[in-house]
């Protein structure tokens, strides 16, 4: 059964981007350090259309991740930035739900993106990605807020965390106003590379 | 050569105590689920004077700090809080010197654990517990605060994060009001357990 999870590269302290953010500056500054391990890896320079790259651990986690994701879910914000940074061809190849109050066309993007505008809330973003996805699994692609909606709301099966050796210092932090009983969840598997450490929990239902 | 480190357990959200700390409260509300994976290794166990506990992977790690610890320095705080919570004998085992404003005689403890009492500053401490550790490392044993001094002083050499599957929510965050400039790093070492991942890292210098 499709399940529906996130995945996202935090530092030390906790933040998956870095201050002053904005459509131009989506990682925010300094927020590219903690994507380094991913930067280099042969998978991500493949999505992006850049030939080379390193292929290793941290490669085989990118490439894991992009072929179990047969739909996303994403926030207004992050869909803005992304319209404004992503290349023509963007760098999903499948489809995606964006979380909006805004009524849009469905828009198609060359190699297999196609985005989707859905107004009736979250439930039923998650529910038309799962339909899409085709037995793959959905993914919560952020932003962060998003993330935290969905792990309030108890539709999170699992996430990964890549926790980068830097100090971000401040930014966007993950877990924000999560509280201790917001959900529980166990250790499921944890991969070393040489940059970074790959963790992934499953939620507690 | 005598190496200075630390060593605590993290939540997800990067908490090393909960919310509501207080010398009869030493961890905060809750702070005991991020040392659950210590509390039930037999080497923990020992520490305080009980029998038994798990040996696996989480009791090799906490052995192997313990065993490397010659001697430690602390803050006033954590030690105002443990000279009320801690057993007689104290579980140091070895010279711990307290940074404090307050001068006080030397105060040995059974099982070989002595208390002194350093008024001239964080280097000065730092030299007495090199000295005192004979060859061994020199543990900061916290609070965060104190820990925090260190690293912006440049004095810590290595670190290891337990990194606990719990969402602590508030509490004592151990990189608050930490900047990215203020200390480099890489990873060195990752150990996997069912119950947690212990990543070490080394401080650039």
């Amino acid at each position: 059964m499709s399940k529906v999870f996130f995945d996202v590269a935090v530092s030390l302290d906790g933040y998956i981007a870095g201050p002053n953010r904005g459509p131009r500056n989506p990682l925010g500054d300094r927020g590219t350090s903690v994507h380094n391990w991913m930067f280099q890896t042969a998978s991500f320079r493949k999505m992006i259309g850049l030939p080379g790259g390193d292929t290793g651990e941290d490669d085989a986690v990118v490439r894991a991740v992009f072929e179990r994701s047969g739909a996303y879910v994403m926030g207004r914000h992050m869909f803005e930035e992304g319209e404004i940074g992503w290349p023509e061809e963007a760098p999903f190849h499948a489809p995606v739900f964006v979380l909006t109050h805004t009524p849009r066309e469905p828009w198609p993007r060359k190699g297999g993106t196609t985005f989707t505008f859905v107004t009736d809330g979250m439930k039923s973003a998650l529910e038309q990605a799962k339909a899409a996805a085709r037995g793959k699994d959905v993914r919560i692609s952020g932003g962060a807020a998003t993330i935290r909606q969905f792990l309030k709301a108890g539709l999170v099966d699992e996430f990964t965390l890549h926790v980068s050796p830097v100090i971000q210092g401040a930014g966007v932090s993950l877990f924000d106003h999560m509280a201790h009983d917001d959900f529980k969840m166990e250790q499921a598997q944890v991969i070393a590379s040489r940059l970074t450490t790959h963790i992934t929990y499953r939620v507690a239902r």
